[in-house]
Parts: C-alpha cells; structure tokens; sequence
C-alpha cells in the first residue's frame, strides 16, 4: 500500500541534503508550487472548502466506543462528501504504533477512493514526546526544556519527538508552545520556554529545526505548529482563554518575536490565538493573520484555527451575528483552516460565502495552495502512511538517555544552605508530600491523555520520586507517608512520626497535572494543607529539601523559608522522578536555571524585565521582590566570572561588537554552567527595561577549569519598539552584564532620531 | 490689606448669576483674555517661566521647623527672582483657620512686591473636606460616596468642600480623582468613584459642579482639578505609580469618559498621571497632553504635572537622558506647570531651553495664559485673600450633617442573614477588632495628614465604632476588646471570652490608613490575623455581624463565610463611625450599593463589565465568581421592580428611547433604592462587555409605595470604541436590565457599518 505512491520526485526529497542538493532541493519546491498548481485548477469549489475543513477523529469514529474505532460510513462522508483535508486527533488516550498505522492507514485509504485521491493530514498534540503513543519518549515539559538554557536539548528532544510521531504515521504536530510565559497563574505557563523573550524565540526555532530538520518530508520530520498566534499567553485574569489587554507596542515587543524567529527556522503552520486582545479575537483579526504575520513576518504556511475556534466568534466573543458571518470574518482574515471540530458547518457556510461573493476565490485559493503544498512538503502524497519497521529508535533507550539529560539540566537548584545536598545515600530518608508518587505530578498535562490523568497507568514503568529514591539508595533507607493530599490534610501524624525518625525530610509539593481551563486557579497560593504539611515537619528539626514539582510557581513562601535546600523540577517527564534522585544524592550536578520569575506573594507577579519604575522609589518598601529572580540556580560546584571584555567602546550601525568573559570552576566538583547576558539601556523614548537577555551558552567545567566564553552583539540585537511601533536601535549608552561583570559601550547612529508623539 | 483688590470686576463676578447676567459674564470671561493677553505682552521669559513654576510650601518655608512658618528671605527669593506661579502644599498637617490665613496673606503680601504683583495660586488636597485646617468638615472618601449612587451627595460633598477651602484663603483643589477604580490593589481606589465609568464620570461632574460652582471666581467656590489624567489607576502589578498596558481603545472605552465629562462641567486644572503606559510616561506624551486633550477633549485650563514628575522622566522612567531634555520633553508635549517641587532647575532649564529654540515661545505663552486665566477667574488679583468673616457656616452642624448623609447613603449591608440587622438596643455587644476604635480606619489617608496617620490626636472629637455604639446604646451594654491588631494576633482569647457573654459580636476588620505607594500591598488577602480573630469568635455560636472599613476590597473570604450579617463601610469619614452605629441599630435603613466588585480570592480580580469570554465555558468551573457583585446592598426592607418598559422597540438615530419602571418597597420600613440601568449589546465588532451601567437614579419609598422611574437612552449611550478608535454606536440588538427586568430592542442605523481591521 505506501509504495505505490513512491514517485521520482520523493526519491528526490528523500536524499540528504549537501549544498549541491539544495539547489536541486529548491527547484523541487518549486516543482511543488506547479503541483499545487496544477490540483487546485482540477478542484470544485467544494473540494477546495473541504482541504480547508479540519474535524476531530470522533467525527469518523464509531460513537460509545473508546479507541478510535473508525466508522467506515462518517469516514467515506467526510472525505467523499466533505472532502476534509484534516483530522484532528482528540480524547481517548495512548495507543500502540500497531493500532496508530491502522487509524491512518484507513484514513489514507478512504481519501484515496476520494476523486482527487488528496491524502489527509492527520495532526497531533505531540508537545513533549508522541504522548498518545504507548511506549514513546516523553521528555519535560517546554519550561523545564527551558531551564537548561541548552538550544542542543530543544533541538534533540524535536528531533526525537518527530521520529517517534512520523513512527506513529502522523506527519503534524501542534507544537512547538511559542507563547511567552509571562503569568505565573496561567495554567499553561508550563508549556512556554519562560518569560524571556530571547530564551523562548530560541529554545522555540532549536525544537523547530529538531522538529522538522532539514527536509520535512524525510520519513523522520513533521510538520511542527507554532502556537499560539499571537499574544495567548497573557490573560488579564490570568485564566485560560480570557481576555487579554496587550497594546501594539508591546505584541511587539514581547510577544511577536518567537514567532518571526520560527517563521525564519521554516515552521509550516501555525495555530492562532484562541483569545481575544483588547476586544479582539485573534481569529478576526486581519491586522494579525495577514498584516503582520504575511505582510511583516512573510510565513506563507498554513494558518489553522484552535479548537472551534470560528464558532466561538459568534457564541462566545459575540463579534460575529450569526455563525455564517464567524465564517465570513475569519476566513477574510486570513484563516486557512478551520478545527471545526464537530460538524459540517463550516464547510456548509463558506462554500454558500464563496458563491455569494462575500469570501473572494482567491483567498480561497490562497489557503488550499498552502494546505496542499505542506502536504506535498511532508511526503504525504508519495506516502500517506510511514513504513513500521523505519523506526528501529522507536522508545529507545538511546532516546530515553536523552530525556534524562534534558530532566538532568532542567532541574534547578534554588537553596542549599550549609551544602546539604548533595545527601548521603546511607542517610534515612523521609520521603512525603502529595507529589512524591505520582507521575502526574512529573508529566503535567498532555501525557497519554489531554490532562495528564492517567500517566500513572501508562507510565507505571517509570519511577515517581519515591521509587526513583528508593531505587537510588535502597528501600530500607526510605519511609514514605504522603502526609498530605493536593488540597487537603491526610496523615500529617504520621508524616512528622516518620521524619523523626529520619535524618532527612524530602518533601515533595506541587500540583497535580492539568491544562488549559481545567488549570485555571484563582488563588496562585499552593493549597493550606501543603504548607501546614511543611510547618508540622519543619518542627521537629530535621533538615526539609523541598522538592517542587508543578507547572507554575504557585506560592510556597511560608513552606520554602522553613526548607533548608529547595529543588525546582517543574514538570520534568518520565525520567523525572530519576534525576531528582541523582541530583539529590550527588549523581547528578544540578545546573537548571528558572526561567521564569518565582514570586513571593500572590499579588506580586512582575517579571525579570522590568521597568526601573517597577523598582520603586529609595522609599518604597514594595520594590521588586520575588522568592527567587529570573536566572536563579546553584550548582554543587561554584563559578567565578572574570574579565568581562568589549571589542570596543562604541559600536556603529553594522558593526559587531564581540564580547568573552572567562568562566571559572573554582569548585571541588565538575559542572555545568549558563552564562547569560543581559544589556541594558540607559535611555530611551520608551521607557527601557532595567535589562534584558540577549545571549546565552552553556558550558562545562572541570573544577580549577576556566573556558573562555564569546558572544557577538549587533545593534539590532539592541533593539525595542518604539512610539510608532516600529523596531528601532536608539543611539546611547548601554551596559552589558554577565555574571557580577559590566561594561559599558555607546551605540552610535546618525539614523535615528527618537519618535515623540507620546502614542499609547 | 484683603480689600485692596476688589475692583468693578471682580464685584461683577460676584454677582449671582442668572440668565440676564451670564451674558455678562462671558463678556468677562472675554475681558480676562484680554487682561491675560495685555499682562502676558508686559511679561520677561523669567516671569513667564516662573508662571509655570510650582514649588511646594517647605521650599518658601524655615527648615527644621513644623507648622508653615515661611522663610521671608526664600519666600522673597521664589517670588523676586522665580516669580513662582504656584505653591503646593506638602507635608505637616491640619491647620487653624488663622493659621492659614497669615500663609496665604504673607504669600500674597509677597506677590505683591514682585514687578507685575501677580498672585500666587496655592493648591492643596482637599480631597474628601478641607482636610488640613481644623475643625473642617471631612466627608467619606470618593469610594464611599459613589457608594450612595447619590449625585446630590456628591454635589453637595464638592460645594461644602468648596466653601471650607475659600474659608481657608485656597482657591484650588487638587480633587476630584476621576481615575477609575478597575484594580482592588491599588492603594488609591478609596479616592476613586469605583469601577464603572459611568459612575465615574457622572459622580466626576456632580462633585465638579459642586467645587467650581456657577461661578468659581466668587468666594465660595474653588478651581477643581481632575485627576489624574489618563490612566494612572490600573498599574498592571496594582503597585502605585508602576507601569500599566492599556490598549488605546480601552483608554478611550474606559478611562478616557470622565475627564471628557469633567471638562465639559467646565473642570479648570487636571493633573497628569505619573504612571508610564505602554512604556511612555504620560508627562512626555504629546498624543495624551495635546492631542486628546486639546485637540479632542478641547479642554483649554491649566495642566499641572504631580510631585516631582518631570525630573522623573529622567531619573525614574529614563526617558529622557537629562533633566534639561526632560523639561524640554514635557513642556513640548503639552505641560503648564511643573509641580517641580524642591528647586528651581526648571525655572532655569526652560529658560534656557526656550533661548535655545529647544521650546517654542508659544508653546510657554499658551501655558502662561492658561494659568493667568484661572488666576482671574478665581478673583485672585481681586481679592487674593478671603474674609475670615465670610465663612459661618465653616465646620458648622448643617455641614456635619451633610456628611452624615453621606455616610449613611454609602454604608453598604452585604449579608443579612435572618435578619439579624437591626440589632436591638437593649442587646449586649461585644466590639471587637482591630478597626473597632480608631478614626484612622474611619477617614483613610489625606486626612489631616498624608497618610491620615493622626487622625486620632485630630479627630479626637469624633466617634470610633466602637464610641458610637457606646453613645447609641449606653456603656453598660458594650463591651470590647481589640482582639487582633492589623496584622498580627493581640488579645484573642480575652475577645472569645466577651464574646461568650455577649448577646452579638460586632467584629470590625479592615485597614489603616494609608496612601499611594505606602498603601502598596503584594497580597490582597486581609492579613491572618484578622482572619483567625473571625475564626475564634464564630466558635463562639454568637452571631458575627462583620463591619468592613477598609480602602480596599481585601480578601476576607474566609472570615466572612462566618458572620450572619455583612456591613462594608469603605471609608466613611468623621461621621463614620456614627453612621455604622445607625444602621447596626436601625436608626437608619441602609441605602449603599458596591460600586466595585468584591473579590472571594486573590487572583481573581475580574470587573463586573466583564467580556462573555469571562463567564468561562460551560463547562468552566472557574466563571466570574466575586464575593459580592458591582451594585450589590441590601436594605431593611424589600423592593419590587415592575413594568419595565421601553417607549420603542426600534430606535434610530437622533431618536430617545424612554425606559420606565415601577419600583415598590414591598417591607415594613421606609427606604431608598438607587435603580440601576443596564445595557447588553448581543453582537458588536468589538466584543461587548456583557453589560454595562448606563443610567441610575435614587429613589425613597415608603412601605407599600410605588414609584415610576424614567430614563432616557440615545444612540449615543450605546456606543463603544471600535478597533479603529472611534466612538461608534453599531446597529443591532440590545437588552434593558433594570432589577429583574429585562426588555430588548434593535438600534437601526444605515451609518454605521462594523471596521474589521482587527487593530490592536
């Protein structure tokens, strides 16, 4: 069956690409265009809605039964009838790879009896690992991929995750997260690389190369997704899909450049925003989906809704009268294909639309030219289902290694007062708190199921923090009371009996796993019954490491002051529960760094990158004050920084200004290190941040080691938006920071002269 | 020396106006033009300068010597040789009458001697009374009187104001705060008229109206000054002075109408926010000062910066890279006068800065004549000190009363479970709680002082709750005990004890008095102490009746579940404490409504005026979900609305829709209800807030008695600010919500075709 599509051309796409190739490889894109081409003049105007009508494999499936168990009948309607171009997998859980190439091989079968014979594009929410996959590689979460502040562990965990998922026949992903962290409440902080602007464009564009390599088409890439287009991120209430009051300027800013960088890296698609900015649905935003992200970005993939997107336009943001006229405006907007999910509406509408003359055909045209020309991209023509025994990696341990060593280089160490870590293996150790045996706990949400909730089933195999520390230093060493539930107290008693008897207390807190709206909290506090939990150990004495393990930073104030050493694992995956045993028993070096703020007080959520204003006045007894900055993380060895070095004082347009600073392990033990560098601007025309992150690299260290380490700057690299919302490098004095070391240079330029309007 | 002045001028001034004399008076009005334009042709660049050049009171004044005493040789420097326009009162506190007019005499007796013998404006804080001179008349803070949804309160707080601030020899009035109260952060919310920007405004021109008068050059009244303008109110970290994002559209959608309102009542000063949106600070931004202001808000009166804000654009907001290109900033983008405060740097820089060309002379000249111009119509030169004997009614009993009903319109019963309220007189009550017996959580800050922090050395005259109740039902039934102190556990176990023996508990929690950034807060919980006091004594089985006086919506959640009855007094002033003990006892049925939301939990801080997006899915177990909604108060009797109807069911434009309905106090007790109107629209290009406060009256019933209330409705109370920020009013369907009543019509209007641009 998947060879009869082999054709001359896939053989082409097939080949490695070297230079040579590559000019070969461009003449087959083009190629690509002509066959777009060359389908789209065949197509009726319902063939051409039907590409852009993506509905959820429930829609196909038998009803009442679990398992995707395709109904022939919906199939043969979608795809004759309808002519979808797309099924969106939703619900139901994990699957084995057999019963994957059965779900898409008969998918590819159907639409192969479709006059067109246009293969599907079957897509996934892959978003740390093929997680609907029994038996894949589930590495951390994106800000745990984050806190190593290493593009190499971004870009192998998408190089991994695209094999596991083509093994799984599926060629798209909606991933990578490229929304910028930026609340603490918003239950899916945990899917960002943080809130550093910087740190998410580039974590973003290394898991998109990882994701999609050098030919997508290749039998080991997939298409990836940047989501979510634009400004998702940043709730005002910091729920879920609620409003966000984000002004130009700082869409700009902050939140538009990790999508230019992807469209730069190559990524096919994009899903849009499902919220609504300043009364605005991103997916009636024109201005959004073709102004900017064709007219200023040039990414010329597909643009598809998230879930039910068009028919929120009329019963949840009220913009739109009537379902008809949601149709209308998005696809006017610029919207290529519609996550309908569960009816024909849309189709219905948009082909009535067209005839009416209120979409135009060459929008149309438009979004089926590029839904058609990432199919052809990804191979699907030639072949619509992966051959089984390609993937001898599969659930490798080659692949499990690597997701240890991202959990290894995510987990951060906050405190270690007195060098209690790392600890003993003969010590007794009390393990307690309500995510010390879950993997839910590790996985968070997208794990085997939407909210992560049976990952203790699926990944009974893996060890939770308890096991991987009974494992680590013996059973015996180790009693086990959880002590309290998420929410509420259970056998504290027994937990402060234990951990007298115990030469150290690890107590394990956090939340369970969740997304999207089932996350929303409104209160950032951690539970009462937690942080009791941590008072009534506390008291008796014995040392408490405090180990988190949650997908934000909920409030631990009144717990963490009382730990004598505290680990951030965020949502570190299956191997989670190991590294936080080899860290803590000294197997493992700890070098995360948080990329996100960890507020103190639940009212108190400014970022790193703040406006000196947020700094307060001399007298202010609120200035910024969080539990642990942006960047925090110790190690076992330490690091001194020496010899900042500027190439030159002041910097010209076009010039590069090249900056080393030499790196120290004046510790007793080898380690690894980020070195970050932050600029800051003395003055501008809109109101600077104190600093910002331009550079980061991430080194190892032998103790007495040093490594020189060089960044480059560009006046670009120095930019921000100004009145008028354009990116500007204003001419001025600029510090450099890395590590305790500052420079300073001048950026001159004749070019520009700031911009005074004073426009919000 | 007072009498010297009084010229056929100002004698016309002072005359009551009627229609026959208005002409008149704006033949004067022309004529001070022209007196402005002839004084400023005589004028030196210095003393222009010096025109637009505040200094605050210490700057004229002795060093290390309390009470005002000026300094004959500074004073003498500010006024020869800066020709200081201005003096801000700062600092020290409450005054005698006398006191202030040997100030205000020796400053004008000064002004006197300079070249051109042009009065001195001093401004002050008269925020809720003339709160710095003794034996004033302090009213409820703004909060509490949009609480009374009362314009005549209003009103009659402003002209109250108005005649103790002349009888103080100060024209002008640094009130009224028309910043809308959308965070419950914010540490200035009390000076706020609440969320809703209806409210906002139309309270804004009531006390507008109340301070300048029908004439504000007679000695009665004073020259208001809105503030602060435009957006300092919704710090995106609820910290004051911190930077916010507001969108353009919701500048104008939310914050923008008052001051619109304000100047159309004819408002004379406004004070610009020292905040910084979207990274400009408004003191630097052209577009806020010039082109929305004047261009087209076409307000022509004096733009005063707040303290020390021009220096900050250097120095906090790094926006301009010296203090010379920051008063070149601020003055080019529409500034008058600098609040400088404690130098003359700006004297000197703008000086140069016109010699230099940097400031064209116009831009100085328009700003000179805007404050010679309220300088006449005040009557300064006329009479630039008032007649101590002009004043009886200063701090009379008529006033006190006044402010009583103040107090007793705004006190707000939230819960009143069986009817616990009103309690008897002959019950045994334990007071109790760390608000019980202060005047300080009474008046709030600017009162007396900064901070309000003496308000029990100057207030002493006047009743805690705790003396109130005492008055209202003898000694010998009252018991108390502080219990907890703000923010930490005093006596509790002494409080449980009384509680035991008494018939109820009267528990009093809140706040201190505070004000901008000292009233900075990184948790909105009310601290738990106070909350483990409400714990305890509920374990008593004694019905809690919790009084709430507090200049924030603090989260109480906890404590609150625990009382039978719920009394939020906000900050009701001197009277305050009599008015609580009124209604405790049923001397007066309570008539206040939430003009904010009342949040139940920290992170969740969501305005009534919510998106639907906001209501959450159906399936969305976190909608909006405040303790105590906008517009929630209940009464000791009851209120049926009836009949709701609308004149129209179509209304077009140019058209007045009329809605009546019947309002009849069905209970046993006289009452006063404030009727409120809503409107939902269904559809709109922008989302629509789901509905929207557009009208209210306040009405009073007797038992069984029926009343027809009328509003009027135009197109134009509908409208919205669309994505291309104009104010627009599309067609479509709406809903009338008044009570329980709901009543829908169809705005048909061929003008208005939706924009979908989708601009941010």
């Amino acid at each position: 069956m998947r060879k009869i599509y082999i054709t001359a051309a896939s053989l082409l796409l097939l080949n490695v690409i070297s230079p040579a190739v590559h000019a070969q490889k461009k003449q087959v894109l083009s190629a690509i265009d002509a066959k777009v081409n060359a389908l789209i003049a065949k197509m009726t105007l319902e063939e051409k809605v039907g590409q852009m009508t993506e509905v959820t494999s429930d829609v196909v499936s038998k009803t009442n039964v679990a398992d995707h168990q395709l109904d022939a009948d919906k199939l043969k309607e979608a795809i004759t009838k309808y002519h979808v171009g797309s099924i969106l997998n939703v619900s139901g859980h994990a699957y084995s790879r057999e019963h994957w190439y059965d779900v898409i091989s008969t998918i590819q079968k159907a639409a192969d009896q479709d006059r067109l014979k246009i293969p599907v594009i079957y897509g996934i929410d892959a978003i740390h690992g093929v997680t609907y996959t029994l038996g894949s590689t589930l590495f951390p979460q994106e800000i745990a991929v984050a806190a190593t502040f290493n593009r190499d562990i971004a870009h192998k965990a998408g190089e991994i995750t695209a094999y596991e998922t083509r093994a799984s026949y599926i060629p798209w992903n909606y991933s990578p997260v490229l929304d910028l962290g930026k609340s603490a409440l918003w239950p899916r902080i945990y899917e960002t690389f943080g809130e550093d602007p910087y740190l998410v464009k580039t974590m973003g564009a290394a898991i998109i190369k990882g994701y999609q390599g050098n030919d997508v088409g290749d039998k080991y890439h997939v298409a990836a997704c940047m989501k979510h287009y634009l400004g998702y991120s940043f709730p005002l209430s910091g729920k879920d899909r609620t409003p966000a009051w984000i002004p130009d300027r700082y869409m700009r800013e902050y939140f538009l450049p990790s999508f230019a960088e992807a469209v730069k890296a190559g990524a096919k698609t994009l899903m849009i925003n499902s919220g609504e900015i300043n009364g605005v649905p991103v997916h009636a935003s024109k201005y959004l989906l073709t102004d900017v992200l064709r007219g200023e970005l040039h990414f010329d993939g597909v643009a598809v809704t998230d879930w039910r997107d068009i028919q929120y336009l009329h019963d949840r943001h009220h913009i739109a009268a009537t379902q008809k006229d949601a149709v209308m405006i998005a696809v006017n907007a610029g919207v290529d294909m519609s996550m309908v999910p569960y009816d024909y509406t849309f189709f219905t509408y948009l082909v009535e639309l067209v005839k009416e003359g209120k979409v135009p055909m060459a929008r149309i045209n438009e979004a089926v030219h590029r839904i058609l020309k990432v199919k052809y991209e990804l191979g699907l023509f030639e072949r619509p289902v992966g051959n089984p025994d390609d993937y001898p990696k599969f659930g490798s341990e080659e692949y499990r290694m690597a997701s240890v060593q991202a959990a290894n280089e995510a987990i951060t160490l906050l405190k270690n007062n007195n060098n209690v870590l790392p600890l003993k293996k003969s010590m007794k150790v009390l393990v307690t708190g309500p995510t010390a045996n879950t993997m839910r706990s590790l996985d968070g949400g997208w794990s085997y199921t939407w909210q992560g909730d049976e990952s203790d089933k699926f990944a009974a195999n893996k060890n939770t923090i308890l096991e991987a520390i009974q494992q680590k230093i013996g059973k015996n060493n180790v009693s086990y009371e959880v002590g309290a539930a998420f929410d509420s107290l259970q056998n504290i008693d027994e937990a402060v009996s234990a951990a007298k008897k115990a030469d150290v207390i690890v107590l394990c807190l956090g939340e369970l796993s969740y997304t999207e709206n089932v996350g929303n909290i409104e209160d950032l506090n951690l539970p009462p019954a937690q942080i009791q939990l941590a008072q009534a150990l506390a008291k008796t004495g014995k040392p408490v490491i405090l180990v988190l393990t949650e997908g934000r930073p909920r409030i631990v104030t009144d717990a963490e002051k009382l730990s004598a050493a505290t680990l951030m694992a965020y949502l570190p995956g299956n191997e989670g529960g190991d590294a936080i045993a080899s860290i803590l028993f000294g197997d493992v070096n700890p070098s995360g760094k948080l990329p996100v703020t960890y507020p103190r007080f639940p009212n108190a959520l400014n970022n790193y990158y703040r406006k000196n204003l947020e700094n307060g006045n001399p007298d202010d007894k609120h200035g910024y004050n969080p539990l642990y900055e942006f960047g925090t993380g110790l190690s076992y060895t330490t690091f001194s920084y020496n010899n900042l070095h500027i190439s030159k004082p002041e910097l010209k347009d076009n010039e590069t200004l090249t900056v080393t600073v030499d790196v120290k392990n004046t510790g007793q033990v080898e380690g690894k290190e980020s070195v970050l560098l932050y600029t800051s601007q003395q003055y501008a025309s809109i109101a600077p941040d104190t600093r910002r992150l331009r550079a980061y690299d991430k080194i190892s260290l032998k103790p007495g080691e040093t490594k020189t380490v060089s960044f480059k700057i560009t006046p670009k690299d120095l930019a921000f938006v100004n009145d008028i919302s354009k990116t500007v490098t204003e001419a001025g004095e600029f510090k450099i920071m890395v590590g305790d070391q500052t420079q300073s240079f001048n950026y001159v330029s004749a070019a520009t002269v700031p911009s005074r309007t004073g426009r919000l």
